[in-house]
């Protein structure tokens, strides 16, 4: 049985739904293979603030009678997915992986919860995270840090460490997560999954505890890419007019010939992981194999962009604490990171703050005026591996820099310029870490997007390892 | 002729348009009397930066053929008018009142200088104001003070003074002002004439030099509640959809009979000059004759108002010099008032500017509230006459403040909020200084703001009342 659970647990969603059209599999079952993963690995994996098995199995039985009766009424019926523990759930407490909210019980569901709930998905948990998402490593100081499946004594990264985890794991088949400046590209690349952060407000955020509104994303975490599509198809806003729709079934259809990839010619680029480089390096083989043409795009405000775009999020997000009466007030119940930075948000000022809206218009333009050469702009999600626990420092490509600022630094710019954004699995470094093919498109171009990293995944095997986990 | 002159200068618009329209008089005279008028006036008064004479004599020989032809094509053919100086005019220079622009020239118009333009209204110069419209005195320290006409040694309030001035004086019949904190309200109140600051965004403010973008609006000046309305029917963008359209052939039709006007329980008045208090009084009362019912109305945001309004206006006035350059790279060029503010704009904490729209929206809704019961709400457009020029301080109702304190006082909350509000004369001191009634009216309520204002005028003088400069 334990061996016919793993299975169940990472089928992909399409595969599990063709065995519940067919009545070959039941909900419950799918339900069962993911509890009785997170049994066994939740303990050393930290993946899960709370789970909710009860909750699970009761919806699986509904799922299951609905599915009899009628079949699937979407491909996320009966799928059991997790939630970022930041976004609300009537019912069921949302911390934030925070003290402060340790106990809050929503009394709303998310927009995005009631979507899934619409489209027939089971939850099955609220997953660990950084502590109010404001963090990139998901050392959580309240709920323990996320382990990273493929090394226990490594990050998960973060802020949305736990739903990576536990999808890499195959405790649910997805998960819901927030990306502010990385959170749900930079867990991915180093868990080995799919991450996706679609255009600025395709996800409603209704719901979601924000952390800096200027900058705030919702993101998909999958172990394929397919399955990303299928679930953004589930809980995305309405595409303006004349948008190409998403339709994860076209995804394999994408023509592989003629693509246009842009190489950002300003991208801290100089520091990256030697093996990092690598593997992206191999990924551009791959599309280039095909005939895709690689062009170098200057993205000259890029360099320019940190310091403005750290000022809107460290201003937005002090403010926001503020104004809940959460800081200072109660500035003892923070970790001393999150401390550090909601004290440091409080000295930006305003002049800083309005000059970043600026930066960020001249930055989204020179991305504008990138994507008339090319289709996706690719880079590192990350530019290095995972990071041991506890590690603050990092050196790569021969800089020493905080682990902070190597994991937000490819993912930021995105946020800034509220373009979509994922990470594929592209290959493993000699000791076994996983690493993440970022890939970035147009503003509403997630059909493209999705087509483009779709081919790539169906040329390459990647996807299909799993940690080894017992 | 000089008699004869002073009458054309004092013309109503609705007059001007119907002797214009009987050819029984033209432009060119219209044109002849408003630069009398300037060159009798404008050096004790110092209104005007520029005066266009030639070109207006040029404007209004064209508008004397087309109109000979086929008659005004508006009621502002033929009408000379002014601009404060910080809207663009293409080829004449726009000094924004500043040593920073003294010799700028736009290539382009601004949008309230094409819509006047096409309009067939006549440009006849650009006045003087507060440098950069930062400050509520018109004491400009490149271009001299701006006099009051009803008491030399005074101010005439600012920013848009020299527009209050050269309106009240006859020189011209209307002015554009701009309105960041009362700009286009307390000259007007401080010298007698007509001032109205339409709802956020009525008035498209492309091509006019920011103060602060948040609180920005653009403003009219004229001498009487129709001219303002046909004025503003010429510049202002289209209004939403289902809202009353300004026509100032119905202005006279406002029923007087169940007007309901709100008297706000917080407004700052417990500092007013009792001579200001006895005039806002009276003109109650006659409010209150036609069976009008005055109602208290709470706006408890207003008192906390102040100092998140003021961080707006700091932190953006001073954005907006950094990003241009002007400071505090050329701090030496600004008047010691204008840089003084700018330095301390450069100190406003981010969050305590985030903060600031939490205040505007709750102040917003106080005043929805509040139009839920009344049409109207009143208050003193400045609670002191106009105090004299190089005064720093005034005492009034017992209190001692800055002299831009108690000018500014009743004035932001309309800035803040977005909501229409118009001066109208109300009275005079023993002084012989004017006083100005405020009116704030809902969100996109022009229509009915000046209907009531009409109504006051009509069945009083103060409007008739020109100051006795020779």
């Amino acid at each position: 049985m334990a061996e016919y659970s793993l299975d169940f647990a990472f089928l992909s969603i399409e595969e599990a739904n063709r065995l519940l059209r067919r009545r070959e599999i039941s909900p419950v079952e799918l339900v069962d293979a993911a509890l009785a993963r997170i049994e066994k690995l939740n303990a050393p994996v930290n993946a899960f603030i709370t789970v909710t098995a009860d909750l699970a199995r009761k919806q699986a039985r509904k799922a299951e009678k609905e599915i009899r009766s009628s079949g699937p009424r979407s491909p996320l019926h009966g799928i059991p997915i997790s939630l970022k523990d930041n976004i609300y759930t009537r019912g069921i407490r949302t911390t934030a992986g925070s003290k402060i909210l340790r106990n809050f019980v929503p009394r709303e569901d998310s927009d995005i919860a009631a979507k899934l709930a619409a489209a027939g998905a089971i939850l099955i948990g609220k997953t660990n995270l950084h502590e109010f998402a404001y963090g990139i490593t998901s050392e959580n100081p309240h709920f323990g840090p996320v382990h990273n499946p493929w090394a226990l004594d490594r990050i998960s990264g973060g802020s949305s460490g736990g739903s990576a985890a536990a999808v890499a794991c195959g405790m649910g088949f997805a998960s819901i997560g927030t990306d502010t400046g990385g959170s749900s590209r930079v867990p991915p690349a180093l868990c080995g999954i799919v991450g996706l952060k679609p255009t600025f407000d395709l996800i409603s955020l209704k719901g979601v505890v924000p952390l800096v509104t200027s900058l705030d994303h919702g993101g998909v975490l999958a172990r394929n890419v397919r399955d990303a599509c299928i679930v953004l198809e589930a809980i995305a806003e309405k595409y303006p007019r004349g948008v190409a729709r998403l339709n994860h079934r076209n995804l394999g259809k994408a023509r592989r010939r003629k693509i246009r990839l842009g190489w950002p010619r300003h991208f801290y680029f100089d520091h990256v992981d030697e093996e990092v480089r690598a593997a992206i390096d191999t990924a551009m083989k791959t599309y280039r194999s095909w005939g895709a043409e690689i062009k170098t795009v200057p993205l000259p405000h890029l360099a320019e962009a940190v310091a403005p775009s750290t000022d809107i999020a460290l201003a937005e997000a002090t403010y926001y604490h503020r104004a809940q009466g959460y800081f200072p007030k109660r500035a003892a119940d923070y970790g001393a990171d999150v401390r550090g930075r909601l004290e440091a948000g409080a000295n930006v000022a305003a002049v800083n703050y309005l000059a970043g809206f600026d930066v960020k218009r001249a930055l989204t333009a020179d991305f504008e005026d990138a994507f008339k050469q090319v289709d996706v702009i690719v880079a590192p999600a990350s530019p290095v591996p995972a990071p041991r626990i506890g590690q603050d420092e990092i050196e790569a490509g021969g800089k020493k820099d905080t682990v902070r600022s190597f994991l937000v630094g490819m993912c930021r710019p995105a946020n800034y310029t509220g373009l979509p954004a994922m990470s594929v699995p592209c290959g493993f470094t000699s000791a076994g870490l996983p690493v993440g093919l970022q890939l970035i498109g147009p503003r509403w171009g997630e059909a493209k997007l999705l087509a483009l990293a779709a081919a790539y995944e169906d040329a390459t095997l990647w996807h299909d390892r799993h940690p080894n986990l017992r």
